[in-house]
């Protein structure tokens, strides 16, 4: 569990206590390329974090397919917004790759939350950050050209790009795969 | 501060020392009807509690104001994004009412939770709301109908039916005051 350890160390200093509290709650889960970690109707009662692999989430929109997030080693994953509220989510979690995910759930964050002020604070920063990536999306999708958007990608996520199919990329970005391919082919 | 009390015990129990701390750092701001409390394009440095009054969040498109939420007696109001990130925010927020706000500052803010666990919990759960607010207005725009979301509107917030002009509502609801003045009228 080194690298969640280290994830969790970029937020706030763990003792050596929370460590070991934290490693007995902790179980490790294996998906193939394809699998769901989540089905859309559900609420999720897990908070994930990629060891190795890739996952997205995705909705359904008007029959379509619609790619929400993509997320990959080091990384947390969950329907926040499930999670939270413990509603129902309108996405799904899907592997893109085989993957090894470590689980946390609901109730267990929760204690963890009443005993260890230092989870209050991962808890805080890591909401934070989601809202900031979910706020960062939607101006995304309100404000940025197509070619702003896959010119972003790249600058910020180069990594995934021989990683993810065009269609999820395209779908993503909230472009066409013709328009995808045509900013691709001028670079 | 009574009600800002209130609001902050619904949240965790805060004890006394915490309180006139918290008492000491807060300020009390008075804002006309009209007056902005942000201008797009600065980041926002404050969090502000709603003693009373109404505020709305809006930004630019294509040339139109969009509006993104109403806020008002007993809730925070800030540009979350902006202020989680301290980078420039898209939106600007004005007071719809003659407004009384009490505000904190962000690194007045940080030094709270840096030594009280209590503010640790308090940052989290607002930080949780406003993420399941804002992915719920997305959820409002994606997948709802017209007639839904104003049905919705409704039921949420008919407090504020009466004092929020009918174009804002219809600019925050995404349909035009025409679809608006239909719905109304046949119910």
């Amino acid at each position: 569990m080194q690298n969640l350890f280290e994830s969790l160390n970029k937020l706030t200093i763990l003792d050596q206590e929370v460590k070991i509290k934290l490693e007995n709650l902790v179980k490790v889960e294996q998906f193939e390329k394809d699998d769901f970690v989540l089905k859309e109707g559900s609420a999720i009662r897990k908070l994930y974090f990629v060891e190795n692999g890739l996952l997205r989430s995705f909705f359904h929109k008007d029959g379509k397919e619609v790619v929400k997030w993509f997320c990959y080693e080091g990384q947390f994953a969950t329907s926040m917004y499930s999670f939270i509220s413990q509603k129902p989510s309108y996405e799904n979690i899907q592997a893109i790759e085989k993957s090894t995910l470590f689980s946390i759930t609901f109730q267990d964050l929760q204690n963890l939350y009443e005993t260890y002020p230092a989870f209050e604070r991962i808890g805080r920063l890591l909401t934070e950050q989601y809202y900031v990536m979910l706020e960062e999306r939607i101006i995304l999708l309100q404000f940025q050209t197509a070619k702003e958007r896959y010119e972003n990608f790249l600058r910020d996520e180069k990594c995934l790009i021989n990683r993810i199919p065009l269609g999820y990329l395209a779908s993503y970005l909230g472009i066409t795969q013709e328009t995808l391919s045509r900013i691709r082919a001028k670079k």
